[in-house]
């Protein structure tokens, strides 16, 4: 009854089968391999496009961070939502990585920005006006953290948005796969078609041990360079780069990561229906992925908590249950028993 | 014929072999795992000391910068050698994690800090004139840069020094295992029995994917929790710890990395004799590890490349060649025939 | 009719004369100078205390800056209300001179922290929790943004809630003098006696030239060389530190800033009091210092500013007027003449 | 008998006398208002162009921080002299205002940096290596920290290998009137028609009371809006501008830096003659400015100071006396007297 992360879940098997497979030889360090150069290969097929550079990195604070970095600089913002991960659980990496940069904090339902306020905050940029920062950044994430996603449609209308002011548009995708398996879309659709500069596509949560994709597209390359620079000088450059490649290849290949994206999200739908067959729990936000916000009732918490259930009490007084590519419906029929 | 790195050899199979033992059912994120947690055992057992507190990361880089970084404030220096990977090969990464911290570079033949040389800056901290920017740290490297080794002796000497003046010892051990391979000292002798504060206990270049341990020993645990903040901000927390933990516990648990180190060191010293013998090559340095840095006759190293030999230039006119764990006799054998 | 600010006002004709005064002779530099500790005996009467240690600064954001600099880490918050003049006028100078902490935002009316708010965030903070970054400050500001004051009461409330919860409490005292007036209290009551600790206590609005004064009080004394060796790395360490210290002189030795302010403040009320007399026009916040928000007929501004006169929108709708302790009863009624 | 520094020295009658005259009505804030603006036509004249932008600030730590940090990113590095003010006298504000770049320190006679360290530096950068810190920057300091001056020559020489290898060229002109008034060239000529591409021309050691102008030559100046917000968030856009231009206004209008700068070094050329008359004290470096560095016999230093004369020890064994422009025959006479 473990709901607590889908980070508390074991890797893939082919995960570790792919390991094992590139354990062999020399290889170049740092990124010079020939299976970081596979990536390649398969990022572009995946995205449908060679217009693009990249950088593996273990970590999604990190893939975050850089990305922003080369874009925001120490004088300037990023607009966010005010829950995204990037302002609550990241402990200040925006503002380490940009040397000081500001997060700009916009409102809006299931963590998904409103649009008048973005609108508003897009509107009130002013590069003149020397006292104030301005937003050199629009960060969204898909699916939020409140488990919601954007539409394909909405991040495209945002991205126009974000441009026509000038600013260069952030997708955290750190459960990308998710908003991909639940929404249909394409990764192609709902990155750089719709306007996506940089991409922060996350495996980990997915399923890999830990691999996050900073990826430039267009005339985001330019800051190829930068990325490798503060790269290395912020411990993002492992010598021994085959074995992030090789998560990697292991996932996106042949679409396993979207196929467990698929199976967390179906598993989210059935806890979902299950908690609120019973008629005393609401769902806070939409199941758009692998996780369920609920409304339990008074003590229902602690109840299951002492029952061993594993789960997070969450801002606005919902619970988080979050879904793996590991949960069986045992572990939700347990639970629902559980609450009985 | 790959001189080129540590890094470029693959990691030891009980690596890959630990990765799929803990691969199975749901574990704490962040470090709360089991296997982190035991860890704390082998290394107690390894350094014979409870008195410490570690962390787990996958980066050198990373490793060293957070470690200086607790110790050293924006306002303050680190001393070191003016070759040292801090400063030469890490991006300005402490300074980046000090937040502006300097480096005060010192010389010393083989990158061994000259003693005399410490002892003047050490003489120079003055603290009230506030237009200089004081030491707080002394970091020294073992192996250094130049592959030798720091004796047990000179580490304490240097340390009490250091301490004299108030500041804190930091040891860069990436090639740690290499150098006590090569003294036959204890860990704990040339760490924190021989006064060093904060050490970076290096497995990557050793033998695994990826993972370097910060260990803070005795007064310096008090710096633990401000450790895990930085680590978090920078993207070195990452969420499933557990297959950090499995690689420090492959190396570590039953002295494989010095049993690895020790092969090394060897093809090393096989190396630098059968560079010599013909007698028109010197070593530039002491062989103290696995690393030869050799000064070759005009034209050769240019020779060596055609054939395919990898390794690399050094300033001040020699060439190093690095041996691995995986380094056969057949390697060193086809250079020096390549030599011929 | 210009409303614009009180520092388009020139300084005080006593300020001239002080800095004229002491340009004579030798004088040791960088605040070893007789005039820089003649302010602190001056500083002690102001304060009715000999427990401080202080710094003078030119800059207003320099002091607040360099203020939070010392007491809030890069891993950590600063709490301050979302109108706060280091949130919204800095350009993130806290955010550069902490080397990346973040500023939480509390709401509240006429830019006052709202009470309830306060004791959320202060619950809320968790430095076991990693991922979340805690907040180390709180900062008041009085005046605030808005031009209403906090009462001594309402500061030392603030101040208990915060230092119970292990915060240090900030006040911006950009307009501390206009507050003291406004209220009667005493600069003692309302600052170290209320449970501030660290002042920056602003002349500049008042009628300096550039003179801002940060004041350690008590315990916080222990920052008071890192204060100085951050004020020099910052460039807020000026060699002939004299003539700062004149300003500081000229204006506190015989109270003349607070009659200053007191002048303002009076020229204040008889502008709210002119402009509301029609009827047709709505003060949006407290006049509880030198600063008149008043909410206009549509038109009226852009008439006014056809005519000349000289004032700012503000946020929320309103227009700001400020006197200065240049304003005259001639400027207020060629306004309401123009207004006519 | 003070030989301290140039800026224990008070400030000339005609600085108090211009803050005077600027110190009626009101005047548009944050370098808004007409003496900022009479500025740009008084340098236009010194500098005998109007292809730049300045700013002014109170500080010079503060305008080679802001300077440099326009053109050196976070990941790439200063080519300075080691003893360059910036590296020894500045508390690592460059590392601060850079956000952690690094400085790249090279030898030379008198803190003239050689020029074979600096074309063998400038040829081992290498944008596409990086694991090491690129250089971005070649500050020069002229008059040099040990009062020698380069050449307009050698600026120029200088400055053209900086650019052939793309950097960018920074003079810290601290002392720059000294430097001037020494060698007879024009600012022109030292400066933007040598290479030279960001100047802090410093008006405090000769004369002011806190005044130094950061100027951006030619294409430089597409880093104007960067500098502004820059200083603001450090603190350096005081909102009174108007006292920054009237000092500048009185050194520069009528050539009344120069003329201080040439007494202040007429006064340094007859202590040396003076010193070196008896033949028992010898010049350390050229005088080539207002600063005499001179190797004393054993206890000389001693014995002057009892008799109250002030001046310093510096590094390489020698000792520091400085003129200023208040500096008189009288001074000398009974420095040479005390000698006796």
């Amino acid at each position: 009854m473990d709901f607590s992360s889908d980070t508390s879940a074991p890797t893939h098997s082919a995960v570790i089968e792919a390991l094992a497979a590139v354990n062999t030889g020399r290889q170049a360090s740092y990124g010079g391999d020939e299976y970081t150069s596979r990536v390649r290969g398969v990022l572009a097929a995946v995205l449908e496009t060679d217009d693009f550079d990249f950088w593996l990195t273990a970590s999604g604070t990190a893939a975050n961070a850089l990305a922003l970095s080369c874009f925001c600089p120490p004088t300037g913002a990023i607009l966010c939502h005010e829950e995204a991960h990037i302002q609550r659980d990241e402990r200040g990496a925006p503002e380490f990585f940009t040397g000081g940069g500001k997060l700009s904090l916009l409102p809006g339902e299931a963590a998904r920005i409103d649009e008048m306020a973005l609108r508003e905050a897009l509107a009130g940029i002013d590069h003149g006006f020397v006292h104030e920062t301005p937003a050199h950044l629009l960060s969204l994430t898909n699916l939020t953290e409140c488990g919601a996603a954007y539409s394909v449609d909405t991040i495209a209308h945002y991205a126009a948005l974000a441009h026509e002011a000038g600013l260069t548009v952030h997708l955290d995708g750190a459960r990308l796969s998710n908003a991909l398996a639940s929404t249909g879309a394409s990764a192609a659709d709902m990155t750089w078609r719709a306007g996506v500069d940089v991409l922060c596509l996350g495996l980990t949560k997915t399923g890999a041990i830990g691999c996050e994709i900073v990826i430039l597209f267009g005339e985001a390359r330019a800051k190829s360079a930068e990325l490798q620079a503060r790269a290395k000088r912020s411990g993002h450059m492992p010598p021994k780069m085959r074995y992030l490649a090789a998560q990697a290849l292991a996932l996106l290949d042949d679409g396993l990561w979207l196929s467990l994206a698929a199976d967390a999200n179906q598993k989210a739908k059935q806890l979902a229906n299950a908690l609120c067959a019973p008629g005393d729990v609401t769902l806070a936000y939409p199941v758009d992925g692998n996780e369920v916000f609920a409304h339990l009732p008074a003590g229902r918490a602690e109840a299951l908590s002492a029952k061993g259930a594993k789960f997070y009490p969450w801002p606005g007084g919902s619970h988080r249950f979050v879904c793996a590519w590991t949960t069986t419906d045992e572990d939700i029929d347990a639970l629902i028993t559980a609450m009985a």
